[in-house]
């Protein structure tokens, strides 16, 4: 048996417990069943630690989530998840067939290219709109052609009945659109398998609401 | 030897020629040398083609690119790579090394999450300001970023000597900023793996400006 080194370290990861991208990980991680140190930045705080020097020095674009593990420093959430489900044992976060693999990159990037980085602090902040219009935009535009997706590809979850890294996305995104009250009533499917999601362990363990970070009158 | 009857169809690209996300698929095509056709997807014409209602049965978003491949249709352009890369022979488009790949999926989603959907068409038709200075904000933004991580990955490509995933996205990239009058002098590694990879026979002969639905008037 080789267990390198570098592998009995504690992966460190760097998050915000309202970061639907650091929530994505902090799901891979609970439902592969890996203890991890979070390490908490504040987005907010003294106009976010993020881009403090101390942080670029770990993510260059001041963004969260950032990863450390094996020896690897990495940044965006999807590149961390895969590389944990490649290298760690535990239930897979990809499914073994190159068709549904696919399908399940298409559904996670769709979240993570296509809705979340248009809803993110640091654009409606920039938007010259009214900020929570364009965050409602732009989550309705991608749940309208998700919902259609996941039409043909689910089953219990977003493709077939196995929980994967569209899962992870999904939930993460759901709960930003309630936040931006977003009417899920339009999208049946995405808010069935949502709601049979945040049942299970592994997403409710690291819901933004009992983080180490979570402030007090935040928490569940 | 088993073929199966799907992968004797030739894989159907829905695209437009200047959509950076649509070249990096026919980069990905042309690496492997896989024959495919084009379908030209008009995203100015009529308000976009995008938005009929054929294509929206393609494509749920309302983007380019789609891809028909084996009897599957995938929307995002990494999903279908990764498909590619996974199902087809050829030079492999991501490394064998977990940690090289993490490191490739980091760049690609960088661009792919981080930057280009912020300086996308819709996008910046819906910001209330400047639309050139909005797009030359996010991608300068990203550049600053990828700038300081290539520092650390590159070698001759964006990850060690092998072309990959990472490269694919950042030459479309590149030529957006050009587009936008991005300073590319600030990001030497950036502008130096660019002008490698833009005399690569994959890149030049995928290039908008020599694709089938290429205006005249925007022929090299």
């Amino acid at each position: 048996m080789h267990v390198s080194f570098a592998c009995l370290t504690k992966p460190i990861l760097h998050s915000y417990f309202r970061s639907s991208c650091s929530w994505r990980v902090r799901i891979a991680f609970a439902l592969k069943g890996i203890d991890y140190d979070q390490v908490p930045v504040n987005l907010i705080k003294d106009g976010g630690l993020q881009h403090t020097e101390q942080y670029k020095a770990v993510n260059p674009m001041q963004q969260v989530p950032a990863l450390q593990i094996d020896g690897l420093t990495l940044s965006q959430s999807l590149a961390m998840i895969e590389y944990i489900d490649e290298t760690r044992p535990g239930p897979r976060l990809l499914p073994d067939d190159p068709k549904e693999r696919a399908q399940v990159r298409m559904i996670s990037d769709l979240i993570a290219s296509g809705i979340q980085p248009l809803q993110n602090l640091y654009v409606i902040q920039k938007c010259g709109t009214d900020k929570v219009q364009w965050a409602q935009h732009f989550i309705s535009r991608g749940f309208e052609g998700l919902e259609q997706i996941l039409k043909q590809t689910a089953g219990k979850y977003c493709v077939g009945d196995e929980i994967s890294m569209a899962d992870i996305c999904l939930v993460p995104q759901v709960y930003n659109a309630e936040r931006f009250k977003v009417d899920m009533e339009k999208y049946p499917t995405i808010k069935m398998i949502n709601q049979t999601l945040v049942e299970v362990e592994a997403f409710r363990a690291s819901h933004p609401s009992c983080q180490p970070d979570t402030p007090d009158d935040l928490r569940a």
